[in-house]
């Protein structure tokens, strides 16, 4: 059980919420297919455009039918399914949440984002979230019978702090769906896995939707898995595809031997701390 | 004061040590003249050779004739000098130590590498700094008329929870003298900068000594400058030179104001606290 197959599904998503589930739960199967993947994964924002306009339309209560879509391709192929996000309707508020599921289709972990993507570089990205979202304050890290796996949501990508978290709780792989944009993709979307990846020894993956040049916000795409060395193992370009790579936790292992810095932290000289509890509640 | 010029001297140190020094303060003399300089840093074991059979014989106390000579140049050209690092010697233990001078000649901090290098990648490269040095255990930052610098030693660039708690505490610029080799540099040196720049939107400054293909332990080189969006500003081949870029501490606000993670960290969710007593103690 030391390895097993990741696969990130690099969707497309649309106008059409029951089109992007389908096509989602269509990918899913090739995933599982013709890539072998026991852990799949899907974009933020998998059943709706990325946009503060269409967060309440596109929005939903968990369960709903997009999640109940997602258990039954979970159940169906007996996987680790992270549902990418989708806009949550919860006692008249909005989330970006991302829910897991368990290869008997039971929901076995949710995740609110965390840290709202609101940003204001002038003239090239000014998005603001909050405007329409309110932001989730738990943790998401689930077991499977190879690690324990944690889960967050595009920008929580730029606080390490949280990271950290995950992989002193003993997360050795990391997904986030995200959807970063043609500004700050090209500079830090790679950079950011790569640094969460080397910092923390672990296996970190990254999942985009596919590029849509014609949406009000394009995504940069380039889902990506990167070891815990900081090489890239998969990396997709801008269009609608499937990226997988194999999860070899022996080889963890020997990079932490390695270059063993867990074991080299100077915890008498600065400390981390969550203070946040996980779903499920046990981690 | 919200520009100015910090220069980094890729020196090529050999078996002499007088020669060593010698060269080194007439490097410091051209970082002020030729690159208008008014910060100015060495690389690591800038007097020695880097070796575990070096560190003794090369080693003196703080002060010493070396910190003496980097004391009467920071005087003369009245800058900041971050000395880079020699082996100290000190109560019967070593140890991989900086020191810091003020434009007056003042040493105004000093750092001990508190995170040492033991590492064993097998086939490739195996040290074992502590073997022959002692671990320090304080935090090195120092106030100048631009902003707060923090300083560290290569291995410690590893510890981002390190760089974290120099950040929270105001540093603008981390600068870390460091010797990474044929193995990790490659792969890691330039990433782990831009990975301390981009977490803590700040600049950071690698220093290298220049490569000797003879020497027991190769340094890789490419001491680099990057700015807090993790643009590479400067980067220096593996031959012995100076490089320099301009630290603007108006656009380092700029990315501050743009990406604002600082003010949307989640204090609530996670908490990360320095331990360490600083030099100078005020910082």
């Amino acid at each position: 059980m030391s390895k097993f197959k990741l696969a990130l599904i690099q969707l497309k998503a649309g106008l059409d919420k029951s089109d992007n589930v389908k096509r989602a739960i269509q990918f899913i199967k090739s995933a599982v297919v013709d890539h072998q993947a026991s852990v799949v994964a899907l974009p933020e924002c998998f059943n709706s455009p990325y946009g503060t306009q269409y967060f309440a339309k596109y929005a939903e209560t968990i369960p709903g039918p997009t999640t109940d879509a997602l258990s039954a391709a979970a159940k169906e192929h007996k996987i680790y399914l992270v549902g990418g996000s989708i806009p949550e309707t919860s006692d008249g508020k909005l989330y970006n949440t991302s829910t897991v599921f368990g290869p008997d289709g039971t929901m076995i972990s949710s995740f609110r984002k965390v840290h709202l993507f609101d940003i204001d570089i002038k003239g090239q990205m000014t998005f603001k979230e909050s405007d329409s979202l309110s932001p989730g304050s738990t943790f998401c890290m689930f077991d499977t019978e190879h690690c324990k796996i944690g889960v967050a949501i595009c920008y929580d990508i730029r606080f390490a702090e949280m990271a950290m978290c995950y992989a002193r709780a003993g997360c050795k792989v990391l997904i986030y769906p995200g959807a970063f944009n043609m500004t700050t993709g090209p500079k830090h979307w790679k950079l950011l896995q790569q640094a969460r990846a080397l910092d923390n020894q672990l296996y970190v993956a990254a999942v985009s939707p596919a590029r849509d040049e014609k949406a009000s916000y394009v995504a940069y795409g380039h889902s990506a898995i990167i070891n815990p060395w900081a090489d890239v193992l998969a990396e997709a370009d801008e269009t609608e595809q499937i990226v997988s790579a194999e999860i070899d936790l022996e080889f963890l292992d020997k990079v932490r031997n390695q270059i063993p810095i867990s074991k080299q932290k100077r915890d008498d000289l600065y400390k981390i701390e969550s203070l946040a509890k996980t779903i499920p509640a046990n981690q």
